[in-house]
């Protein structure tokens, strides 16, 4: 079983004829995952992120979040209602066995950044509800629950805030999955303390690879396997090694994706003329792709330093991810093939395409403990 | 084909321990619908409704409310995946005829109460690509768009407020269905000569045969009619006739349901006492229906009043609907049978079960236009 613990296709869900049965083209219609490309790389599924872009931390901010927040989640219902001979919803390790062995495709929801629940943890509640079952509790800069990994004013709460802390003990207590990627080191290490379940990364890297502030160095990462926890090895190529990329493309992109976020696609005319100037921006910019073999470095430096059971995948596909040789999902089996040929037995690669994702899911279900 | 235009069973679906699979007894498990009883009563589907009671007119009610919304909207979507055999999602007047088509059954969604959507009619956009296709403005009480018939401090708007008039706009250009069910006659009267698509009452009842609020008198039901508008009648007991209840059981069951709604219910413990409850209730002060012959007399006074064309059914099952001989969907082929007898055609009942109501659905989508 392949699953990815981190799919970002439901920003790309809702783009005005976007067809998720139809082929798309990753480097001309920018989407990396449909079902003909999961049934041919062999993807089984994973966890699908409803994701919130950071906002202010206001009254207005959070409300505004919170709407995003259901609305992608509503998106992701919306894939699993229209397709529901491929798409099944997922809760419990068990239901990711039973829905592959029907040759379906596997759903888990996950939260990327806790934003949107504002000042009130228990909002949380009503996402369990919904079927989520992964809380990552911040993204690209600090929040109210933890500082980020690249907030460019540095840390603000010295890792986890107060509430931060009562946000994973309410995840533990309902049985969620705490997810620290983008998470800063101290916070990183705080919930490896704190977390009563084992906390997962589900899209980094190995920071003794490259020193970027969304990698893990080695020693946290022990602490992170001694807890029983899983890292899940992104392909972002910016974090993968030290490119040389032109800042102007950086900002030209930054500045198409937050006219998206600002003015939501309503047609199909619109979703033609964003992806002509994602184009534009390639052409004039031309992207800087790491290696597949980068990918690869970072799953064996994992591997050497943790064992087996302590690494996934989690690609970042439509959120960013994609190297050379690896461009979308259907250059997945190249993954296990490399793994062979680097000598991994056929358990190790099982657990790491999704036996340690689905230990941790147990073990959290186990934990559900409600007040 | 039978369609409900006001199903208010999402309201039941997350009661833990409910399982729309099995079967129901209306006075002891106070569940009116579920898959048993849908095939047994024949009924196709109909609007799900999306309700949230309503709070203050503030940021905090606003945000509160906009996150109950989105929940009781997964709460759909979640029947619907986890029933994806028997349920599917429907947008169009179509998708009726090809689900039911299929042997399934059909699933719109609808708003009862637009104060979620807080001061930001927008809002109205996200909960549409969510697949809602019907907004009722307002409930029991005065909101931000609407007066409601059954305030009592009375109008505040005197029929519709201006971010009311921009709402009925927005539904219009995006292709929702108006309802107007609940409303002050004043805002209905606005309603139906602002919208530019024809208006319904999702449940409601003719004031002629009842001069309570909640119904709605002839002049206004023949302005509906000529706007092409259909009324579905209603079987909630209270305004088919002026009953001769006792005042402390309406008390006692408004305390209960404050109670449901602060403290929703978290486990089948919780369910099986809120049931006990409310059965102590029914035996302390025993409930004093109407009849199912008070449902007719409705439906043959607005026959005879408007013809066949602007009737349709909504019984508001799970929602305060139930008469003595109509408790629950399984008598609902004694309404058509009732019909018959009265001598209305098969054509003029099969209007009255759904092609009314898909009539102005399709109005409704040829009119979307957004600017």
């Amino acid at each position: 079983m392949v699953l990815d613990a981190h799919l970002d296709t439901p920003l790309v869900l809702d783009r005005p004829g976007f067809d998720i049965s139809a082929r798309h083209d990753p480097m001309h219609d920018y989407a990396q995952i449909d079902l003909p490309r999961m049934r041919e790389g062999g993807l089984d599924g994973g966890f699908w992120v409803i994701y919130t872009p950071q906002g202010d931390l206001t009254p207005q901010g959070y409300e505004d979040a919170l709407a995003h927040a259901w609305h992608r989640n509503s998106v992701i219902d919306k894939m699993m209602t229209d397709h529901a001979d491929d798409f099944m919803p997922a809760t419990t390790a068990d239901d990711a066995v039973t829905i592959v062995a029907q040759g379906k495709h596997v759903v888990y929801k996950s939260i990327e950044n806790a934003y949107p629940l504002g000042m009130d943890i228990t909002r949380l509640d009503a996402f369990y509800d919904a079927g989520v079952r992964m809380v990552g509790l911040v993204h690209m800069t600090n929040n109210q629950f933890a500082d980020s990994s690249t907030d460019p004013d540095g840390p603000k709460w010295n890792g986890l805030s107060p509430l931060g802390e009562a946000l994973i003990q309410r995840a533990n207590e309902l049985g969620m999955i705490v997810d620290m990627s983008h998470a800063h080191d101290v916070a990183l290490a705080q919930a490896i303390d704190l977390s009563t379940t084992p906390v997962i990364l589900s899209h980094s890297g190995a920071g003794h690879l490259y020193e970027h502030p969304r990698n893990v160095g080695d020693a946290l990462l022990l602490d992170l396997a001694a807890s029983g926890g899983v890292i899940h090895i992104n392909s972002l190529s910016a974090y993968l090694k030290d490119l040389d990329t032109d800042p102007a493309r950086g900002a030209a992109l930054s500045a198409l994706f937050k006219q998206l976020h600002e003015n939501p696609l309503k047609s199909e005319a619109d979703t033609k003329a964003f992806l002509k100037a994602r184009r534009d921006i390639d052409t004039k910019y031309p992207p800087d792709f790491a290696s597949f073999d980068d990918v690869m470095a970072h799953i064996y430096h994992a591997h050497e330093l943790m064992g087996a059971a302590h690494i996934g995948i989690g690609l970042d596909w439509d959120g960013g991810g994609g190297v050379d040789g690896l461009q979308d999902i259907t250059g997945l089996p190249n993954i296990t093939l490399a793994m062979r040929e680097a000598g991994f037995s056929d358990q190790d690669i099982g657990a790491m395409w999704s036996k340690n994702l689905l230990r941790v899911l147990r073990y959290v279900e186990d934990a559900r403990n409600l007040p």
